[in-house]
């Protein structure tokens, strides 16, 4: 049987379909609705599968069911989620699971979009030799997650936030309203933020030109990459300085946990790949207390796919308990 | 059957007996021998066990086993104890499991001294009603470890150095070598160089008076407590800045691994007690990302027995294998 995979963003849907193996058979992007609410972002999520199936001359007959990783907070009992800002119209708590279980007539398995991002990379991606790795998704913000066993360790529902490790005691201001947090020097919101107080500074840089010339709103990975192309001045420090943050955290993590590697991935992380990966290593052996003994440092190996690949990764766990009616809890 | 366990310090030798339920029946504490070499130290880890054995009024022939809690590199299979610096004459690699076992009769387990302490904590002590606790011992040096689904992480070996995660880029000169390891805050060693500094500085203090009445050498816990109780400004500013690195170091474990419990042991963990591990949680909390989910941060509750009792609970774990004699691998 075949599994489909959802990764919800604020900006795209990707979506693909698997074999049993994880190779990818079909797929499909499509942008986010941006005006249409919550229920036209449902509706665009169940095209996205059926569009993804058509490409891999599959059926939703031929799958076990979707996966689907999402921003914001996951109540994998009731199907929901909730506080995801980056989605547009997402206002308090929305059913996701009902609705597209009730469209697509399979079951529909809601996880958090970095945790299946994480465990894809360990499963099918660069961390496949790896039983533990600590995964550091540098997007708009920092995610992350921990693999031990070859399982994600969650803790208490929220393990893996490596990116409010703290770098620099009362350092910069991170979107999350603290101060010093990895986030704040590693995160694209949060060097683009710095990077215009430089500019107000009376400093200069080409990324707001070229991204203009993108025609984006926001600087993207892409724009990042291109004003490090062309060696823009600001670009080249705020990336020194988001590697110099990723090194220390790193090595925090990794003298604490002792993991056999860590996986950069996100928007940001796959677009500047195994130099900046390299880099991050470098940045990180002087704090390692077994420097001799210092993991591999990768560049996420599934790109723009992880996501999808690890939504569909959770629909194999599913096993209907006893009593009840598969993964969709209390939906009617 | 009952199970012996030795907490080998660089100053003193804890034996404890302990029965199925990890029930302290008799112990026994002794100087190490500081002018014998290693097998002077032998010599007095045997003595202690047989003074520990008739406080319990048992004999040898009621034990299961000799666990050892060890400072240095432990090498499991070779019985073998190397670069502990802490322990007197203790030159290059000593084989500790084969002369014991030789001289008891028993199976000897050796282990990690700061790991057996924190898996006593987790399942004797203070993180007892948790399945995840990180532990943070803090004596001459800073040792930690993780307890994740009842078990000690390991990693590739080296797991739960919280001490030498980073809490000062450019900080403080950690006995490591590095520099603004949580070790060079939190750890004696380190805060008795910086006191000394200060004093060359003109600074005054009474933690060298207090530590000449007692006799001692060092600034020993003991001699910390002390100063703190005569509102010392000195032992007070040093205890503070410990309180906020430690604070610090425990919310980005957290954050990264979203533990129950963070348990607070050591020679000065334990010296200071609830009070100290109160004020590390509130120095935690501002930097939490989710505060409202703060772990408890507890005081560890076994004192100066919890190595021993540690190291008696690895001996439930020797299952010989096929063709083996036990825990004691080709030690002749």
């Amino acid at each position: 049987m075949l599994r489909a995979g959802v990764d919800l963003g604020g900006t795209k849907i990707q979506s693909v379909i698997v074999d049993p193996e994880g190779e990818v058979l079909g797929q499909d992007r499509i942008p986010t609705p941006q005006d249409q609410g919550s229920a036209g972002v449902i509706a665009a999520m169940v095209a996205s599968v059926r569009s993804a199936l058509a490409s891999a001359n599959a059926s939703l007959d031929d799958v076990l069911g979707v996966g689907v990783g999402a921003p914001g907070q996951i109540d994998h009992d009731d199907g929901t989620v909730s506080h995801a800002g980056n989605l547009p119209d997402w206002l308090g708590t929305v059913p996701v699971a009902g609705p597209l279980r009730e469209a697509l007539g399979v079951p529909i398995e809601l996880a958090n979009d970095v945790q299946v991002g994480v465990m894809a990379e360990s499963q099918l991606g660069a961390g496949r030799p790896y039983s533990s790795m600590l995964g550091i998704f540098c997007g708009t913000g920092v995610g992350g997650g921990i693999v031990i066993n070859d399982a994600l360790w969650l803790g208490r529902g929220a393990a893996g936030e490596v990116g409010h490790m703290v770098v620099m005691p009362d350092g910069a201001l991170c979107p999350c309203g603290r101060r010093g947090c990895l986030e704040a020097y590693a995160g694209r919101a949060a060097m683009e933020v710095e990077a215009r107080r430089r500019v107000d500074h009376g400093k200069h840089t080409k990324l707001f030109t070229i991204m203009q010339k993108k025609g984006r709103s926001r600087v993207s990975s892409g724009v990042w990459a291109k004003a490090l192309a062309k060696n823009d001045h600001m670009a080249t420090e705020l990336i020194d300085r988001a590697v110099w943050a990723l090194g220390l955290a790193s090595a925090s993590a990794v003298n604490l946990l002792d993991v056999e590697a860590v996986v950069i991935g996100g928007g940001l992380g796959c677009r500047l790949g195994t130099p900046f990966a390299d880099r991050i290593r470098a940045a990180m052996i002087p704090h390692l207390i077994l420097p001799e003994k210092a993991p591999q440092v990768l560049s996420a190996a599934l790109g723009d796919l992880g996501g999808a690949m690890g939504a569909a990764l959770r629909v194999q766990h599913t096993v209907p308990p006893p009593g009840n009616i598969g993964v969709v809890h209390e939906e009617d």
